[in-house]
Parts: structure tokens; sequence; C-alpha cells
């Protein structure tokens, strides 16, 4: 007898926000269990509860213990699970609901962002041959000494590819507030189109840059597994954007899209002397203070010194100054000039690694609009410029023209 | 080397019910353990907590399924144990906190009022050792299948009373928001004496009859075990009272005090043919009906029927009518009546057993104030008196005085 087919479907907070939105996703379960399929649906807490708890918490204390947080905050999803369980009860529809313990969701002890190291499967297979619909708590787990995790931000999308890879799921559907992956952002340029399809490699360059709907940690885990993923709205019917792996369908098309990330800062450390290993010490101090760079540029000039530009967070931009100024006078450099004005603009396209010349089109179209480009950086499947933020928009919309996104492909 | 004495503290919403109230408990849980004891704290979910998830719920469906509320419901306590933990930290003093699953817990299978089977303390004598505090979350348990029960209401007193009993608790303290157990309601009597003292009897018979500080299950737990109750203020560094088997100094007492219930109606079903079996086929059916029954009343009379009166907690009056009325019917009694404008008076005291005299100066004082009584119970240890609720609390008064419970003893 062929197996059912098995959907894992994710539901994140602002789809569980409130009774009416629950009995939504309710309907939206049983809905795809009368389809023939088995269903693991993951959610999300509440709404803001996860904030809700943290606040709760840092009434308390400036510091809490990162154990003690998880136990707390754990408690959000467990709310989800049982009432989206009571909910599809309501239907008539047999389901329950199961906790990262229950399941065993093992993972390592890195209490608020661990990770997840092996998924049992005994329990959700016991429950789905007898119910059809299992709901799992998101972003929790356990370790070995069963202690209570969570995966940290995003990490219901964590949830979601572990349990579709560990039950070997046919499709991981996440659903969002969005209706999928669109070429850019629909706010900015009004005839951005959604994409039928991605490639999990440009899914990780959109999402790690703005479109950010997915936790990026999970699109790699779906690409090693090859599990397909669905973005989707869970308060439309419609098709949302598959990513899967390179197919042939995606051959031809150069560039598949837009992005603008306004939440970086540009910092750059002036005349360091041109000396071996000067560049390891400083990118070694800023991770030792746990500030997560993203672009980096070197010019050696010919004076014997150089500069480092770099980009941060903008939340880090002070903690990164201070490191850096400090790195400064250890290392003889003559300052430390920081901009939070910028935006870094990337186009983004698979087809880029076999057609050449997509460099050029971009620094042409930002030239025509009079942009200037501060700082470049490419990869295989991704071209990114950082540019003035007064600029940003404009740019995106020229791009977005110039590579052809907004006629179907 | 001699043990440390080991205290059992258990905390009761109203104690936890904001994050001051947090702090306050954590000063408390902090002292106990600088005079040199080991704590075990049992806190139950933050004020209104469960209500309000239950509320949640009802929102969802009429009828959630029990299973899924315990889900539901034990977040409650899992939030106030790691709220509690990070206030301790706070103090600069190690503690952790466990769930139930975690300590172990472990319970029948009725979900929502489970009953507590045996109590693991590998986890909770380890964790004893590393940091002195350990923290459970009251009120819920686990079963051999790992599923998530709850204790029932007040079952955060059952969890305390049980770990005492496992792990051998020198004492068990109960903070509540009163400050001990009075010799009746100072409400309506001013001069009402808190006791130092009282046996798990009288406690018992005070508990189930309105002086509802502690759940009548979880003392009948201590009682078997031997393990000595403190009941005292969470806002109050005063000793409350503490309730242990019957002491010498005890002696002599005869009537402990006085307590009022106005939550019960009286029920009577009239002339029920004098078959024999017809009572039992009566309260056989209540029970079935999920009705619990208090005080039961019946007077054969000459004619060959006779009428039979109970007591009833008034929520359940509906409910019990028609039940009643229907049997009322199969039975061929006359017929059914009710009075929900009824209190119940009680005074109780072990000192009973070997005094003889206090229901006829129970039923004089009441007499010479004009009372009438309605219904009769007795036990070893305890007179009740139905009587309308108009004259309740005079009733209560006259009583007082008239043992001299005013008086210290």
């Amino acid at each position: 007898m062929a197996r059912k087919k098995l959907v894992v479907q994710k539901f994140g907070g602002s789809s569980v926000a409130n009774v009416e939105r629950i009995l939504n996703v309710a309907r939206r379960v049983v809905e795809t269990k009368k389809k023939g399929n088995n269903v693991v649906v993951v959610v999300s807490a509440l709404g803001d509860t996860t904030d809700e708890l943290i606040e709760l918490a840092a009434k308390i204390t400036d510091s809490p213990s990162e154990r003690e947080l998880d136990m707390l905050m754990s408690t959000g999803e467990q709310i989800s699970i049982s009432l989206l369980a009571m909910a599809i009860h309501k239907l008539g529809i047999g389901a329950i609901s199961l906790t990262g313990q229950q399941v065993g969701i093992a993972t390592d002890k890195v209490h608020t962002k661990a990770r997840i190291e092996k998924i049992e499967t005994k329990r959700i297979e016991k429950e789905l041959q007898k119910h059809g619909i299992v709901i799992v708590a998101g972003f929790q787990g356990i370790t070995p000494e069963n202690e209570i995790t969570t995966l940290g931000r995003g990490g219901s999308d964590m949830s979601a590819v572990g349990l579709a890879i560990a039950l070997k799921a046919d499709v991981c559907e996440i659903f969002t507030d969005v209706e999928g992956i669109y070429t850019t952002d629909p706010r900015i340029v009004k005839n951005a189109r959604k994409l039928k399809q991605i490639c999990y490699e440009e899914m990780l360059e959109m999402a790690s840059m703005g479109a950010q709907v997915m936790q990026a940690r999970s699109i790699e885990a779906a690409s090693k597994f090859n599990i397909p993923l669905h973005v989707r709205s869970s308060f439309s019917e419609k098709e949302g954007t598959i990513i899967s792996k390179e197919v042939k369908s995606m051959e031809g098309v150069v560039v598949r899209g837009v992005t603008l990330n306004k939440s970086e800062a540009k910092i750059t450390i002036c005349k360091v002397p041109n000396k071996p290993g000067l560049a390891a010490k400083i990118f070694e101090t800023l991770g030792k203070a746990n500030i997560n760079v993203d672009m980096i540029i070197q010019n050696i000039s010919e004076t014997g010194a150089t500069d480092i530009s770099f980009t941060v967070i903008k939340d880090d931009l002070n903690k990164t100054l201070k490191v850096a100024k400090d790195l400064c006078e250890k290392i003889k450099a003559a300052g430390v000039i920081s901009d939070a004005d910028v935006a870094k603009i990337s186009v983004v396209g698979i087809g880029m690694r076999s057609h050449s010349g997509v460099a050029a089109k971009m620094f042409k179209t930002l030239a025509d609009e009079k942009i200037n480009i501060e700082m470049i950086s490419t990869s295989e499947i991704k071209i990114s410029c950082v540019v003035g933020k007064a600029g940003a928009e404009k740019a995106v919309k020229a791009l977005h023209k110039a590579f052809g996104l907004h006629k179907a492909s």
C-alpha cells in the first residue's frame, strides 16, 4: 500500500495571533488532511507572546539565566499547540499536540539558540497513524539531560524543516503573512512579481538580505536534504513560491530578484598600517565581541597604509565603534569613521554563474541614475552594492526594470 | 554529618500575582536557605493565569479535550517557576526550576484531576546538592506515557505535600494570603484568634467546610505520612498555624473552631416510599451524575414513607434538581423541594471525642438566639447544623463566644 503523502505545515506567530486566526489555521490543516495527506503542523507562539514573556523576565532582572529564559519562552508554543488542537477537534477531526520534549527534538545545550541534533520519529509516527494530524511546538527542543532549549529567533522554521527531514516529508509549507517570494519588495516596486519557483541558493541570498521570510539556517538544512519548501500566505488559498533545488525551467533567467537592506551601517578604519595579520586581528576582535560583520572591503594604497571598510547591523554600531576605536589605537591606524545612512542593494540569481556582464549592467544602471557606489561585494550568485540611503529605492526600481524582472519568466 | 533540614515551601497564585510579589517570594525563599536549610519551592501559576488560560480555551471550543487543557494549563506554573528562579538569581543565590516532567511527578492518567502516584527524588536531590534551592512547578505531573497532567483545583498543595513526603522534608510551609487558621472567620467575629497548632483531623474539617486554605486531599496525605504543615502568610514574617498529629497541648480544648459554609443548598425528596434500596438508588444516581452530596438526613415516619434531605454545592443545584425530579417519578415519591438560602455552621474539635455535651451546648446556644435548626449531622470531631442564611452570622458569633474561643487556650 502506498504511503500517504506527508505534509509539514509551519504557521508563524502572526498566523495564530488570535482566536479567529487559530480557527482559520485549523481549517487549513483539516483541508490538507482531507485531501488525503498526513499533516504535521508546527506552530509558533501566539502573536507577540515570546516578546511579552521576555519583557516579563526583564521586569525581574537585567540578566536572566538563559536556561530559565528557555523554560519561560517555551510556554508560548505550548499554549498555541494546545489551542490549535482544540480548534481542530472542534471541526470534528482528531489531532494531538506534542511538546519538543514529547516528540524528542534533541538539541545541543546552547540555551536560547540551540541547534537540533536529532529528531525522534517514533511518537509522531504513532500519533499520525492514530490521528492523521500531529501538532508540534516549534522553537523548542530538549537536551540529553532533559533540559528545555529554544532554537533562537525564527527557530520554528528550523523545527518544521527538521521534522520534514526526519519524517521524509513530501513538502514543508511555510505559512506567513506574505504570499510568497517577490522579485523585489512590492512596497517599493509596484510591478514586482511573485516568483513561482526559486532555488535554495537564491532563497538564501534573498532571505539573508532583507526578504526575511524564513530563517537562513532552515533553508540550508532543507537544501542539504532536498526538502521542497513552499512559502505561502496563511490568509489566502493562492499558491506561493516553491523553493527547491535548481531545475531546468530556471535556466536562462539571469537575475531572479533585487533586494534592499537598510539595516546595516558602514564603518571604515582609516590608514591601517600595511603589516601582515592586521586585518585578521581586526575581524578576530570583532568576532570575539560577538559582532557579525557582513561586507568587507580593503584597498591597499601606495602609501603603505590601507583603509578597511565593513558593514554591521545598525544595532551593533555603537558597540562596534567602541571596539574599532580601541583597535585603532593598538594597531596605530589613523582613525575610525562610520556612516549609518547607507543601504545595501543586491541582485540575486543562480543564472549569474554562467552569464557575465551582470555586474557591468548593475553598475551602469546605478551610474545612469547618478547613484554613487560606496562598496561592492560579489559572490557566485549575488552582487551587492552599498549606496547612500537617499537613493536606495530609486536604485531598486531602476535595477528591477533593467533586469526585466517585471516581465513573467 | 547531619543532613541539612529540608523545608518545602508552597506559594499560591496570589503570592506570585505580580513582579513585586515574585521578588518578595524570592526573598522569603533565600532567607529560609540562609538559615541553613535546603529549600524545595512549589509555586502556582501567577495570579489568575489558570482561569485566563481556561477562558482562552473556552473562546475556541465549548468542550476542550482534557488532555489538551492540561497541555494548556500546565504552562502557567512553568512561567512562574522560571520567573521565580530569575528573581532568586537576582539576589545572587543559585536556584533551578523544574517542571513536573523534569522532576518525575508520576500521576495516573485522569487528565485535569490526576492523582500523584510516585515522585522521583533523584533529580531534585542532585539539584539540591548543587543549588540548595529547587523550584518545582505545582499542579502538574506526567503519566507513564509522558503525557502532561494537572492535579485539579488546589493541586499545588498536593504537589507540595507529595514532595515533602517523597523527600522526607522536616516541614511543609503553605504560604497564603491569610496568616493562619482562625477559630472562626475574623470578618464575622472580631475577636477570632489565630490558632498556634491544630491537628490534621481538625484542619480537614475546617478546610472542607469554608476555611478553604488548603486542599483536603493534601491534608490527608500529610496526615498519613505525618508531615507537619505550617500555614502562614506570604506577606508577613509572623508564625502561622502548625498542623500536626494530635499533641498533648491540645488536650482539654474541646472545640477548636466554628466554621460557616454558605455555598451549599438543601434539597428534599418528599415522601419516598419506605422500600429497601431506594436511598441507595437516589445517591447512586446522584453520584453517577457527578454530584457531590455533603449532608444526608433521613427520617422514617410512621406513614410508610420518608423525607430524604441532603445538601449539595449551590453550583450543582440545577443539575441536582433535574436528576432528583427524574428520580422522584421513577421511585414514586411525592415531590422535590429545595432551599438555597441556607448556611451550614459547624463546631470542630478533636477534644469532642472525649467530651460529651458539645451537641447539647450547640443546640441550646442556637435556640437561645432563636435560630431554627433545619438539619443536623455529626461526626466524631464535628457537629454541623444547617440553618437559615439570615441567622448564620449571628449563630457563628454566639457559638464562638459560648465555646470560649476568644480566650487564649
